[in-house]
């Protein structure tokens, strides 16, 4: 049998943590004279104690290390249960959400989706709105640290590609944790720092940079209005582009560029793959919208760049109504969501790093057509790709890919229509955010939805957050087994 | 330089016999007492002189065989140019069609997709309908002997883990097309003459009989009539079904069915698995119906039998409207299509076996991940998967898939609405023959279409048909250089 006291050592004492954030809104709320603080005020005191005792029961649980199941099981209980209890205010207080919302909203804010089910943004009480930015600025912090720390590890999906030099077995995996933390939470604090300052500068009140502040570095696209960005227009979304494509590069060079290492940035393929692609995407929205509207073409340049980078990066805000500019910027638009950015950052979706993969892959079949007997090696960024990852990454496609055809099947079971159920799938699988479609309320909100859906919705957002397979491989009767 | 005597002597031959085989419409015209049968006279004529020109003028070309660069040639040549010269009957005669219309009817018959721009079929000269099923007939039987000859040796996506044990050189491509030819001839034949004698047997008439069964079997889809199956139902849905799965099964087992070898067929893991996924998907799309409409059951059941059949094999006739039974049934017959039938059947799009290797490698993987140090064997039908074709399937999934996405963006482009669009994609890339949209005719003919779009469609079929990598080959600088 499986020991799973680290799990719960680590869950307990994370949920602790989340109980103590928690007192964050709970203050905002106090200080703004709304009654709502109750509500996080008493989920704190009730999060706390039980994370606390968790972790208290299982205090010896840590001795032995974090195997390979266990970290499998950790990362996967995570994205469960944290959802679970930063849920309860929503439930208890504003908006008083029944179950299923509030744990749609909490799991679309810890997966960095952004899709909501409230509507009236703006006239929630600020605890509650800060409360979503946290649990996306939570969400996107944790994910890097499992993708810099956990997936090489566990080999999920190609990852293993950029396992560090030095550390190499699984008996290292927490003390690399605090390893790389102090480096990761200067980088993370840093942006959303410079973040807020740059969208004050101009001029966004404090509470609105803040809340997308926080939501921009952790690619989440939660807003504190219904219009989202519509209220930003100008050169705000300039100031929003340059920190969400920030959020997409790879974290794991910033902390080295702490270490005064520019070139670790600019000579990294992934992040020259990641400006082309944008610019390619952008600038074939951009001439499709010259050609077929009479807009100005300075507002096609800005609104074209906002809301096409917006959905590259998985974050998900909107300036304009993308499905209105014509097919071709909606089928742009999606296809770039299943791109994603860079491993490592906060964005989400298959990645460009695992499209290099594939592209090195079939540059080398084509070669292998062309004369059968000829040794063809894989590179990527100056090292040799391992046969190993490059059918990890292969299979990480097909099961994204299944996934997603598989969720758009079960949304359109729902009841949902197809437009709909297909956008509501890319946008859970990618974590991406908006939804297009009739169902979709006026704000964007999906709250209209069946309830099935939103559970399915939920479903697939956790899976695409967590790569997938580190989710299904749980579901190996042969996981369990010693 | 590459010496393409073999390939233009080929063509030549294969020309010349084009041309002897459209005196078959013409003496069906004229035994209708119709004039058209001078435009097909006329054709044959000149398609003969060209084709037996240049047969002539290289006719010591195959005394060094046929080189492996030169099969990749000839291969993506023949259907390029044999679907131009049988387009020139449609241009010249009934229905008097454009170019761009006649060379897609005509591609849309050699690859077998059964897509028509012809409305008014069932006023057509019967020359004109019985030389539309030819086409098919003739792609299918070119496509069977491509596939059990040609991609092996040319290991073309995976399909070398069928090379044949006593043949694996180059050198015998020719003597080998030899062999099968006379059991792959009886097979074809057998075949069409069962579904001729049992189309007559269930009430069709001698004419929509042999050219039906012509479709059938080359899982084509052409129609002689606007209507396509609607004129049909009844017990005749039920006979088409049998052959239309015949049709999708491996080729070679009926040659070996011949010799007396019936574990051949049942053992085969491919012909297990497209009964069962039929089985599964006509089943949802059952329980759905009945569910959702208050239809007769026995309609519903020969209905959703038929319709999914078709579109699954890639035969594409319709007997029913599927867009209005649903999107839930749209949806599962859009994926079905993606499948389509076994390997060197005359079934087209990804095939049975390549998600089977697909499946295989997940498992392992998966298995993998559970334990990194554990070598896991990856075997179908039990035999072994070597590397090279798991990465050769892969690598045909993404350059599929890639395919589809990139014609679906292109259609849209042209003016096509999105649905339009990609069912119009999916049609032409998996040869399956319907497009559901708004732009579509009544009768199902996409004569509306753009003409840009119809050209996006043909080159979708082509490359749909000889599995794509058989053709991007050639746009390697490499593959031409010596
Ligand atoms: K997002
Ligand atoms: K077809």
């Amino acid at each position: 049998m499986l020991d799973i006291r680290p799990v719960v050592h680590l869950i307990g004492l994370l949920g602790l943590a989340l109980g103590v954030l928690m007192l964050v809104p709970a203050a905002v709320d106090w200080q703004a004279g709304n009654a709502n603080w109750h509500a996080f005020a008493r989920t704190s005191f009730v999060v706390c104690m039980i994370g606390g005792l968790a972790a208290l029961t299982t205090r010896n649980g840590l001795d032995a290390g974090l195997g390979r199941r266990q970290s499998f099981l950790l990362t996967a209980s995570l994205w469960a249960v944290l959802p679970a209890l930063g849920a309860v205010p929503f439930a208890l207080g504003a908006p008083n959400a029944n179950l299923t919302n509030a744990y749609f909203e909490a799991m679309s804010g810890m997966t960095t989706t952004g899709t909501t089910v409230f509507v009236g943004l703006d006239d929630l009480p600020p605890g509650v709105l800060i409360w979503r930015s946290m649990l996306q600025w939570l969400g996107g912090l944790g994910i890097v640290i499992v993708a810099l720390v956990f997936l090489p590890v566990l080999r999920v999906g190609g990852m293993q590609h950029f396992q560090a030099e030095a550390f190499d077995t699984m008996g290292k995996v927490l003390p690399r944790v605090y390893d790389i933390s102090a480096g990761l939470l200067q980088v993370y604090f840093g942006l959303t720092f410079a973040a807020i300052a740059a969208y004050m500068a101009f001029g966004m009140s404090g509470f609105d940079a803040v809340n997308h502040a926080m939501t921009t570095i952790a690619t989440g696209g939660f807003s504190t209005s219904d219009q989202s960005f519509v209220k930003f227009t100008g050169p705000l979304e300039y100031v929003s582009v340059l920190f969400m494509v920030l959020a997409g590069l790879p974290f794991i060079r910033f902390i080295q560029l702490l270490g005064g290492s520019w070139a670790a940035v600019w000579k990294d393929v992934q992040v020259r793959a990641f400006l082309r692609w944008i610019g390619y995407s952008v600038g074939a929205v951009i001439a499709y919208r010259l050609m077929t509207s009479d807009a100005h073409v300075l507002d096609v340049l800005r609104g074209t760049l906002f809301n096409v980078v917006t959905l590259f990066t998985g974050t998900g805000y909107g300036s304009d109504d993308v499905a209105a500019w014509g097919d071709f910027p909606l089928l742009v638009v999606i296809l770039v969501g299943f791109i994603g950015a860079c491993t490592a950052s906060t964005g989400c979706s298959l990645k460009i790093f695992r499209y290099l993969v594939l592209f090195e892959a079939i540059r080398a079949q084509m070669q292998r057509l062309r004369r059968p007997n000829e040794v063809v090696a894989l590179r990527l960024g100056g090292k040799r790709l391992q046969p190993d990852v490059i059918s990890s990454v292969i299979v990480m496609f097909t099961v994204f890919v299944a996934s997603f055809i598989l969720l758009a099947v079960s949304l359109s079971l729902t009841g949902l229509e197809l437009r709909t159920a297909i956008t509501a799938a890319w946008t859970a699988i990618c974590n991406v955010g908006p939804v297009f479609g009739q169902e979709v309320g006026e704000t964007g909100a999906v709250d209209g939805f069946p309830v099935a859906a939103k559970w399915l919705m939920i479903f697939g957002m956790y899976l695409g957050r967590l790569e997938i397979l580190a989710v299904l491989v749980l579901l190996l009767p042969r996981f369990w087994r010693g």
